[in-house]
């Protein structure tokens, strides 16, 4: 396993992506905060570049290759957004890519993934590995592998998510209780986690997964990394990993609070409420942390919470069908 | 007439609302870049509290107020996002609202209006005068009338829009070439105006109106005021306004290099646009900037251009509708 980033990494990380990445805005609403009870500070990666936070990372580990990339170039495996995340950073550092994408990934994420100049392989996420497919084609054009979550580097580049939260809420004079973090395969939350527990030492730091994916949960309480049965349904694309990060989890396992998990229903509805309240798209993984505030997972009553929307990358149509529900 | 602001008011404008408002980010997409043929920066008001610019005027207007606001409270009439900026505003205050709404205005509108805790009284806007019935409400309850855009007061607010513009532009190390507005009173575009014509004196400004609401072109060309029909149909609600403010045109007649004029189909494209690239909820009237750079009402080509997406309170229905036109 890989040494783990120190918060120092983070640091170089925000160096090297701060003038290609969109400083996201930290929003409010009062009639969420009225639903939660308490103070709910979003920070709002869908208006990131790529549309989710998954461009900080690729960026931050493309940028250090040295010349084993520049021939073959990369190769990544994702639902979508690691893939727009890694095709646009590839794009950026003048690049080729190849992503390996499910068949069934939203349209949208393989669209963007090409318009940023990547040539994108299917695969059946049911029957093949994407990883087995990912390796061979890096054999087969010398090309890097960019992994999704667990990489120091990756971790890193998703961390700076966390450094502008601890300085935007120094900068509202605000010390949130809790902090809520959406959780695939745990890139993202462990990067956050190192940020926050260095500039907010008593900010409790908690997971959120979508129902029949909580792995990051059961891992949490058992203290060793479980995985889930993936042929359970769900909306949440982007959060569809089978058990933690190697290295994310000895991380996560050592700075996150618990875990909290939220229905499918719950997660449409906190994409309606971003609607009318923060005009932020968020597609159904990225808005599970609001989910979770909304549907008092975690009690907020009196308290400051600041949770992430990770993402925006949702068909037009899912969106509209979500936006009926009303 | 009154006095119109000055710089030194929007400064203190800024003082005013700063502790209140959204400092909202400016967003760029390298899609949105390439069909524009150039870079295209967007300053995201949708993101703003009440999900419009408004909110910025209503509270720097409504928080100078004296005794005589105390017990009377405020009125308003206004289509929908001046309404909400007024109620918050005056919320925030602890001052009761009125506000005049038509009867035909957004649903999300009206609604989100009396969730700030305003009064809300309905009109016809093809066959009532909404002034008069404000007058009245206000005579008969000892209310301060908060005007939608003819107050120096109103403008100043408006400008610290404009005042963001030119600090963030700073920061990027950017002068824009030019900078689009939508324009329907003319509020929000003078004091834009206002603060760019003295942080980016060689930075154009252009107004953006809707098809058969040009009054602010038609103005600029006539050198003097000029009135449109206003039975025309048109889907951008927030910019319907028959004719120029006095107050406004006083500046922008001065200050404003042009009108440009969008249809409507260029609004919903836009929209579309900005639900796909900026993960941006925007309503019609709101997109107009956006539209005229998308549609190639001014010539980007290796240029960079700042523009305003205004607001994004727009309903779930007719949302749904614009995205399943794509």
């Amino acid at each position: 396993m890989p040494i783990p980033p120190v918060i120092h990494d983070l640091y170089a990380a925000a160096e090297r992506v701060r003038p290609h990445i969109v400083q996201t805005p930290m929003l409010e609403s009062p009639h969420l905060n009225e639903i939660c009870g308490g103070r709910v500070l979003i920070k709002a990666e869908p208006l990131q570049r790529t549309g989710s936070f998954k461009f900080r990372g690729a960026f931050n580990t493309i940028s250090q290759l040295g010349d084993e990339a520049k021939s073959g170039g990369v190769v990544a495996y994702s639902s979508g957004n690691h893939a727009q995340g890694v095709a646009a950073a590839a794009q950026v550092l003048g690049l080729p890519a190849v992503i390996v994408m499910p068949e069934d990934a939203p349209t949208i994420k393989v669209a963007n993934t090409r318009s940023y100049g990547a040539e994108v392989v299917a695969y059946n996420r049911y029957t093949e590995n994407r990883e087995e497919i990912s390796e061979r084609i890096c054999q087969e054009r010398g090309g890097v592998m960019i992994r999704p979550y667990d990489d120091p580097r990756i971790i890193a580049g998703q961390g700076t998510v966390g450094l502008e939260i601890v300085q935007q809420t120094r900068n509202m004079d605000v010390v949130p209780d809790a902090i809520l973090v959406p959780c695939g395969g745990g890139g993202l939350i462990s990067g956050v986690a190192l940020a926050v527990r260095h500039g907010l030492p008593k900010t409790e730091i908690y997971s959120v997964e979508p129902e029949g994916y909580d792995d990051t949960r059961q891992s949490l309480e058992a203290g060793e990394r479980k995985e889930v049965d993936i042929s359970v349904p769900s909306i949440c694309d982007a959060l569809l990993a089978p058990t933690p990060g190697e290295l994310t989890f000895s991380i996560n396992k050592d700075l996150l609070a618990g875990g909290l998990v939220v229905s499918d229903e719950q997660a449409r509805e906190a994409m309606r409420q971003a609607f009318t309240r923060l005009k932020l798209v968020v597609e159904p993984g990225g808005s599970v942390a609001l989910a979770a505030a909304l549907s008092g997972k975690l009690d907020c009553a009196g308290k400051t919470i600041c949770l992430v929307c990770s993402g925006g990358n949702v068909d037009n149509e899912l969106y509209s069908e979500i936006l009926s529900a009303y």
